[in-house]
């Protein structure tokens, strides 16, 4: 056992009461890189050296804040001073950022530092990076927060920054085996991070404990959620939601982790089965018009410019986007609004729900990075959804299970999700 | 008179038709910018060469859209592929752009290109530019896009991109005499632009005329404005609105300016005097926490490691925005989303307002850029708000009047303006 094993929050704890350096905790963890990265494949840029001096530098100074000592992952998608920001695509390979994304400078004023860039999808899309999933060898990560995820499986580092536009936090911290939080839309400031989606772009975190994502979430944002994540209650009612696409899209392995679930949680506090109003349907169908046609905006610079560089998967939905009706587009954002602000009076007196966190455990490697329909509706809402790591497959592949909270309610899904994290371990 | 004089309608139909050049078009407004540049000072960046090589390649290319041949202006926050994004500081002096922003490269799918990058206050805050106005020598052009005011009202170019978080489109407009067409939160994709407030960040433009503001919006959207520009229809009704902030800040020169615009108004069209409930006052009020909130996240690099080349009002105002409690900040966001919602409800069967652009004529040169005090309110409810020329005060500088529709009016809003266009010259 080293300082790699220990979540962030424990670490931080050593470091402040001196008991350990923030050079030896980024030593003990690019071991583990050293060791895992020949395999997993979630850096794209790594440099031993840069941290090593960054660890030294916290040593040597005044304490900063509650990261202060923490090195963290940052999806590529992010700009990180001095690290290139290649989003995953042959475009951007030789792309030095000259500046910090909001996140990861509000995240070095609280003392942490960036240990390296983790791998993502194309523009946080569809064509996978080549990262593997070190919880279930021979099977995709997820995507598109791939490398973030992965890192944060193989212990190579306690938390990464990852970002959600369809299901891109909680489907990967489902396939790895551990928390994703996706705050509520809004929450985290998007500056400096490449945009696909303006209304459904969301900031998240990848981490091994709830009190992990609540750590960096409360460090960046300022707002009061470490004491939520320790004190985990449980909630007076819980909605068990299959969600609308469940008969269409849920694999065998899902049924079984999903009934095993609620057999839990029923037990623990009182439940009842949810099914939304046919409105929440049509925003599934209008995510799937609003993604193109903003991504077609958001790339425009690409799309002018090096159509032939971009994956046809990934042109053709760019292409998508421009033929599409700007009224029509619109009206989708209308209803994406009225929904954000009638969900939790939709819900009536159920504060949380519980529902699948992607529609069974990772595919294997070679397919894609999985489906993020079972995601696509709470990233619309602006919801804050956790992805609560515990089950797993017959074959031993995790299988996350998530705590939706409407739009506002991060304090109570990360609680929630703490306590579930209890109920499935 | 030469290609300079005509709107970007006009000089557009002109190329399409055959009787002007692309190149010719650039050449008179670059002699314009020879002759007035040195006084007016819009230009931070601007390369004759590679704009007239932009336009020979136009000329010699196929039609691309109904921008084909447009040079506009780029307020030096917006990122340009090839020339510097100072954002106004020191920090970012040699900052030269990658990728263009989203709507700078919409523009050129469009056929237009940009001429070169306009001065902005700096970060879009509060320092001025050294940008005079052509249109009352003597005095600011407004802020914080002041670089495109100017340069259209100077005539050296026809259109320029500006951007508005709390009166920076409006406001210049107003103070140069030409028409800034701010349209409803979230239109614009911001990619690509340097983030100031995330909740109030809105992108627009300046224009010598409706048609050309509804021109290049219509372009870079694909939202049908410009027919609604051609019609300049009268309302049914509209609201007179002092806003909150009257009584205050309005300017003798304002009161004369607005008692002749509502005569008029009036004598057009049926006019109801409007006062908005108490929550909109108390909008402005939490507008002051959320700017300087936002601001302290979205510029955290720059405050971290360059403190000392930021302004001393812009750190005080970061200083405390840092130091501003989330949970506020967040009661702030919910109030701005519910009035966002509901102002077009608490409007009745008033469709649009007529209301001060700022609080009267530009401020003399070397105070400031003026106050926002008339726009934050409209900013905040992400109204589509369009400032249109045509009255003055007793010594002939330029004071516009504003008209107002809820978020998602824009075509209403473009409507009644080229209606008022007319109705006050």
């Amino acid at each position: 056992m080293t300082s790699a094993d220990l979540t962030a929050t424990e670490a931080l704890q050593r470091i402040e009461g001196g008991s350990l350096t923030a050079e030896s905790y980024a030593r003990d963890l690019l071991a583990v890189c050293a060791e895992k990265e020949p395999e997993v494949q979630a850096w794209p840029h790594l440099n031993p050296e840069t941290a090593l001096a960054e660890a030294r530098a916290l040593d040597a100074g005044p304490r900063r804040g509650i990261l202060h000592g923490l090195p963290f992952g940052v999806k590529d998608i992010y700009d990180v001073a001095g690290m290139p920001t290649t989003c995953g695509s042959p475009i951007h390979e030789d792309a030095v950022a000259r500046v910090d994304a909001s996140s990861v400078a509000l995240a070095r004023l609280a003392g942490g530092f960036p240990m390296g860039k983790t791998s993502t999808t194309e523009f946080a899309t569809f064509k996978p990076s080549p990262t593997h999933n070190p919880a279930a060898p021979g099977h995709t990560p997820g995507g598109s927060s791939a490398g973030s995820a992965a890192a944060v499986a193989a212990g190579m580092v306690p938390l990464a920054f990852g970002s959600q536009t369809a299901g891109s936090v909680v489907r990967p911290a489902s396939f790895c085996g551990v928390w994703g939080f996706k705050p509520s839309f809004g929450l985290i400031d998007l500056a400096g991070v490449k945009a696909l989606s303006r209304n459904l772009d969301t900031l998240g975190v990848l981490a091994r404990s709830a009190e992990d994502c609540a750590l960096i979430v409360e460090a960046i944002t300022g707002l009061p959620l470490l004491k939520e994540a320790r004190a985990g209650e449980a909630p007076a009612k819980i909605g068990l939601c299959r969600s609308p696409v469940w008969e269409a899209e849920a694999e065998p392995e899902l049924h079984a982790a999903w009934e095993e679930a609620c057999k839990r949680v029923s037990a623990a506090v009182p439940s009842v089965e949810v099914e939304l109003p046919q409105a929440y349907g049509d925003a599934i169908t209008a995510q799937q018009r609003i993604l193109p046609r903003e991504a077609s905006q958001a790339l425009a610079h690409e799309w002018r410019l090096h159509r032939d560089l971009l994956s046809p998967q990934l042109a053709t939905l760019l292409q998508a986007g421009h033929e599409q009706d700007e009224v029509q587009h619109r009206a989708d954002i209308d209803l994406l609004e009225r929904l954000r602000a009638s969900f939790a009076q939709d819900l009536g007196d159920i504060p949380v729900l519980l529902t699948p966190s992607a529609p069974g455990a990772a595919p294997k490697w070679d397919h894609s990075t999985g489906k993020p329909i079972f995601n696509v509706l709470w990233t619309l809402l602006g919801a804050a959804c956790v992805n609560v790591p515990g089950l797993r497959a017959a074959d031993g592949r995790p299988i996350g299970m998530q705590v939706v909270a409407p739009k506002g309610q991060d304090a109570l899904a990360i609680s929630v999700a703490a306590w579930l994290g209890r109920v499935l371990a």
